[in-house]
């Protein structure tokens, strides 16, 4: 048996999309990698994940590489419970999700699918990390990212990550040499300004698609959108207890129960 | 002009649910009421919103009451954006959601729908609270939470809920008169324990159902399971900035930048 690690590889962009290819490159360095990965794109889905359809699980051959492949009809949290429960025959040492196509920095990690990915391997107590590179195209370069990926995969495997916690990791487009570094962050109070485009559909009814602009107000130094502007790598520990224990004292001065 | 409070209610499980309804009836009695939700059941959606697809909303009359009532294609996200950005005149003075049928309690505020509306509404800086009942049926019984939903939602008008934080409010199935308050509480660590049932279909290609237990291994009497098990209604504070910022003095450790 190998004593190399187990690891799980997902995504929220499809098993077919570039990110992946290039984050399953460079864990063919680090251990035994097993990809289960949603077999259309869900990007914007969220922590979504299928309780009222089916779900298909396919072993396929989509790239080079010793890695197993599995392409799954659901969303990134179904193919990290389908990978832990059905498909691996001992629990994986990490999952890794990305890279995705496009941020999932500061409050973009609310919406994000490969981020979803990471936490549900979090609350199945998996040590788990979500890349993504600021760049939307399908022809993104992720060539300059990956020594970075994997001195962050090494030193989690190495160092553990905390528990209850996984790691947000965005990755300016850029080039190797002009990278800074890597820095540990926290989420910006950035968000999006909404706006909608509203279009009449050859019946006449009104229809609309969602656009709007990434605002950030926070002038932080130590927030990743910060680092993202300066040229570094953001890492942000993200937990899935979502109390604000900061208020539960302010909310005991209610009258709830008189 | 009218002086009464601007609500808008939204939910995950589609504009007809016998959940939105209850709280509808309430809220008439606290406010001016908008409800815009969607025109069908969106559980298990997450924080998914609309970037792919068009969105379509048409002003509806669903149920007796001075309620104006739209009913969206897209997500409990999208509702709220919608609502926020394109269909009120004004800024709401709070957001609810629900009722939900089924608990939103623990972990599950990651999957919820419900709360992603609510989430939605927080982020753009308008207060916001997520119900849910712990009873999965369309035809569960809302009554006894009526009186506790009033109660919350006059507090939350009053005093104003803490910036950065949305409540998820769960009730226990139980009757008016055996609930024994309300309960302020933390998010409890428990998770779902899955379980794929595999099936064959008829064309003999294997497909799973997700089903699985919930376990909670959590014994503080300060969670919200425990005051749902003890017949208190719960009330946690959540938060949308998802930085574990006790983790990022041990990240800072780590061999990043060699």
């Amino acid at each position: 048996m190998s004593k190399k690690p187990l690891i799980l590889v997902t995504n929220d962009d499809g098993i077919t999309a570039p990110g992946i290819r290039a984050l399953i490159e460079v864990m063919n360095d680090v251990g035994d990698v097993v990809v289960v990965a949603p077999d259309s794109p869900q990007s914007g889905m969220g922590h979504a994940i299928t309780i009222n359809s089916t779900l298909f699980v396919e072993k396929v051959t989509v790239g080079k590489g010793k890695q197993e492949e599995y392409s799954c009809s659901g969303t990134p949290a179904d193919c990290v419970k389908l990978a832990v429960k059905q498909i691996l025959d001992r629990r994986p040492d990490l999952c890794v999700s990305g890279i995705n196509h496009g941020s999932n920095s500061s409050i973009n990690v609310i919406y994000s699918g490969t981020m979803s990915a990471a936490l549900e391997a979090g609350i199945e107590g998996i040590p788990a990390i979500g890349f993504s590179l600021l760049d939307y195209n399908w022809n993104a370069n992720f060539e300059h990212a990956k020594p970075f990926v994997k001195t962050i995969v090494e030193n989690a495997l190495e160092n553990g990550i905390p528990n209850g916690v996984v790691l947000n990791v965005n990755i300016p487009n850029s080039t190797e040499k002009d990278i800074k570094g890597i820095k540990v962050c926290r989420q910006a109070k950035a968000n999006w300004e909404e706006e909608f485009d509203k279009r009449k559909n050859p019946q006449g009814r009104d229809y609309y698609w969602l656009t709007g602009k990434f605002v950030n107000l926070d002038h932080g130094e130590d927030t990743d959108e910060w680092a993202l502007e300066n040229n570094y790598i953001s890492v942000v520990p993200v937990q899935f207890d979502l109390t604000a224990h900061h208020a539960i004292q302010n909310l005991n001065t209610w009258n709830l129960n008189d």
